[in-house]
């Protein structure tokens, strides 16, 4: 059984990814770290999770020889990291954004100079299971995508392809784990509850990343992005709106749709509007699309749960297509 | 001291608004009626509002024997009660949509055919203070507008009469007071609790009276509009992505909105995002807007409590109005 | 493999059955019923639970054609299916109150005189499966405990059977769930947020049930039992009020306790007080106990996940027992 | 119109305090300070609070040449303050601990050894305005009490003065707010969401401060405390278990009651049980009491908003009695 070691295991997605390993059937969870904490049980940080490790140091001398490994550090801390484990032929899911954007220029402009690793871009797959199995399949190292782009590209996934995207809006709703365990003001409780407001409007990192995939997929515009924040803790919807490159209708949207995510088990179709209730503590991204009537735009609207789809439950399906293993083991 | 009756008290918006007045130091609160629980006190369905009346079945013989009266009705059921309080001289604000669309077919379309006083739509002043000010003071039938226009309409009437808004998408956010007292499966709290979605898609009733209103300012365009249901009492957001119908920048934009609203005392313009916390429990529009660089879209947001602008304190801003008031006692 | 079919599938713990007897490996879930709703996919009702068959009306010469039967009717609609059931040869776990009070009369005190099969009261094994076990193994009809019954006998028991109860008050606090699908004012989401209060005060139905366990396990003393409502979903926590009966100390307390549960895997005691967030979606009860310095009180603290381990979970946990499989199988 | 300072306004209660005085028809709200974010406008750290004023660095050669401070710093801090405040003339309420615990000895078992002033204490009246009107009217200085003492000892009194009170237990349950602004695990959102927890078991500090003043009440006995944490931002309930120390009667009760509050415009007693949305925003207290038929206990509960009548506007009504003012003047 594959001997694997989460690393930054005491923020949000770090733990939940060793909680989904722990209970894997085919990983062995043999270590998790961090990089304050080292020391408390991840049990006591993090009772729900309920994995008896103690959180250590990092020491890739013995935390680097395992055969694959998740990483789960803040932008810029990360590649140096990844590095490290790659030379040592772990095979590396990596949750941050170091890996996620092709072009080094873009990532700089949007996450500083900090980058230890640029020359491992161009191997890392990037890692939405369901548009870039194969990829990810016969690869060591994969981009774990960030949360917003999961919903938004498979959402928004099929009219790309089918060349439908003229103009795109997106409009997303986040619970306030997606902004991290870091106690902050913005994360006070007496700050979200009984509150929406829209944050890091014009400027949000996953816009790019966003635009990347969607070029890649045929959608090669402009993004609105405006992410909110919402008094729940875990789930994210992305309500999309599309002004259709060409003429459409429902049946067309129906019939793409359909095909596309056919015998996926982790995408579900649904006529009435997706609730992020529908999928907490899931794997799945809950997809609705309509024509309407009197404005021609389509609008379409995908809900996952930031931690899992969104981060760790994703991460888990990667490693389970790099090792070949049911794609739904220990996440189904 | 001019006295008043609230027609339909046992709703949210019109427990608020007998809330109000009975506080109010120039409207003389006589009455309160409900359709059903009459015979129970206001304070003990709703504490909060400590209002000690008792509510009454309406006796329009006793009840229409007032100055001013605010009608809490849902659509349909208003119309006939406003006629007949308008046959008795009480000038009146209604709630409901009755009498908001101008244009009879456009109602019956979108409410059905119930409309009991087509004649006196011409009459009422569509009650949204700081737009029509004059034509409130001047009337005696105001139909007060829905939660969503008014939040819409103030975020985006600078807009409007600009001649910038091409082209125009809402994303909505409302708490559940928003769906009103009534206990569904939708009101439920396990339904909302740790949930949003969308709701109404391509067919919400503020749509044709967004439209309208628009249009009424200079802005005639089809309205993507989509409310979303949020985890919260009170409070609505509006997200407003506008494709600028010319070019334009961010210092005319400042200045369109500081010239619109100077002097507006329930109308803020703020440089960080505005949150529905901050204007819980007020009168108050919050408005916040923003060229985006990469796709050139404006970006406007705004905060009301959907309870109090949203309905009942911008129906006592009307009252007072219509009576010669200072347009915040009792709201400020 | 075992059939069995869920009878009441369309309200929260009925539903929860059905989801956690669909994935279990070692049952076949073959049918699900609904008194209103039949025709309805359970999916639809509730898309959390992803159970893709359609609620059925009950009919017994099909549904009661199978091993084993878990009834979630509400309390005197149960008692006759359940005869019905057992006269057909299925093992029964019902979630109701109805086989839950030894004694008839005190039955009908509390729940009226709607028993249909008192003849069965004597058959039913108390199934709250630390406490009781061998008895539940070896029986055909299990009366599932009530949630807070579930958490008080939990946390008290090792105090009962010790002798160390002299008197005793439960102060209980409860998610919305605890309440039902029923969408009443009581649980409605503008009653509930923001809000917290005491109900059923010195009458709830759960009294008589804990005074007759915990009179069972040696502790035979009137209790004041006193739930709370939570702005939250999911969760129980019960803060239990000891006046010792005898000199007793921590060392003493935590010998008892940690005696009590060894072995138990859905038992955890902590040093830290537990909250219902570290058991959500658990059979897990979380227990600190303590005695405080200053009055000699001891404080016993014990948090279940009401919908759980105070109902569904814990009626799999009781059917994985009466079927001789692993207690965990199913809900670990 | 006397002159009045907020000394430490960038917290919950002083942010409150500041716009309740900002807004009082009979004060001058003069200055604001800060010890952190000095510099910023006190409506852009809290906009809900809506008071323009700029916070500044403390400087008591200019914020001290005031008629009244209302002093919100933490216990130990807040003493050296208060008495050069005193020294200038200044009249005082002090939200701390610093001047409530009549005995320093206690005080420093609780607080440690910081107090400035403790010559000054027996100068302070205990700021319960219900309980000790004429002895606040007539001083200089005022200990505003902890929330949780507000709610008990309001609760609590008329069986205290009654001699009714044998044994007493109280289980507590509050909101985020009365943990303070400061952003730590306990306050994340994701921490509290969903959750209820106890805290503070045994050893809570408002412990000693409720036993010294039931004690001038006539009940001199240990108290068992416990608070709970909850996923609400405003409100605090208190359920109190008193073992009568002699026999009553719901008659009697409901006399005591009626008589210890009547014509109090600020207490409200409810036959059913008291929830905290019944009083958000209020300076109000409401209280339900029964007798428990079969154990015999008494149930008091009481509701208040921690940071209104649990401090803010406990200290306005104060400030209001110390100028001779009218008792609810900018806080009704």
């Amino acid at each position: 059984m594959p001997d694997v070691a989460v690393i930054g295991a005491s923020g949000f997605t770090g733990a939940l990814a060793a909680h989904l390993l722990w209970r894997h059937p085919r990983f062995d969870l043999v270590a998790v770290t961090a990089r304050s904490g080292a020391g408390r049980r991840l049990d006591d940080l993090s009772p729900r999770h309920r994995v008896p490790l103690v959180l250590e140091e990092r020491d890739l001398d013995r935390h680097g020889d395992v055969d694959a490994a998740v990483v789960a550090y803040p932008h810029g801390a990360s590649s140096g990291v990844v590095a490290q484990l790659r030379r040592r032929g772990a095979r590396v899911v990596d949750l941050s954004a170091d890996f996620r954007l092709r072009d080094l220029a873009v990532y700089e402009q949007w996450y500083g100079s900090g980058h230890e690793a640029p020359a491992l871009i161009g191997d890392a797959a990037y890692g939405l299971s369901e548009l870039h199995r194969e990829r990810i399949a016969a690869g060591d190292l994969v981009a774990n995508p960030g949360c917003f782009p999961v919903a938004v590209l498979l959402t928004l996934a099929p009219l790309a392809r089918a060349g439908l995207i003229g103009e795109v809006v997106v409009d997303g709703k986040t619970g306030v784990s997606g902004a991290g365990r870091a106690a902050t003001e913005k994360t006070h409780f007496v700050t979200v509850d009984e509150n929406v407001n829209p944050y890091g409007v014009g400027r949000h990192r996953h816009t790019p990343e966003m635009e990347q995939e969607l070029a890649a997929l045929g959608a090669d515009v402009p993004l609105t992005f405006t992410p909110h924040l919402l008094p729940l803790d875990q789930g994210e919807l992305v309500s999309c709106y599309v002004t259709p490159a060409r003429e459409t209708d429902d049946a067309e949207l129906a019939g793409l749709y359909a095909e596309a995510y056919a015998g996926e088990p982790f995408v579900e179709l649904t006529d009435r509007p997706p609730g992020v209730r529908d999928v907490r503590d899931t794997n799945v991204c809950r997809i609705a699309v309509t024509q309407e009537r009197h404005t021609g735009r389509i609008l379409a609207f995908g809900a996952i749960d930031n931690l899992w789809k969104g981060a760790s439950s994703q991460a888990v399906q990667n490693l389970n297509l790099m090792f070949g293993l049911g794609e739904g083991e220990g996440i189904a």
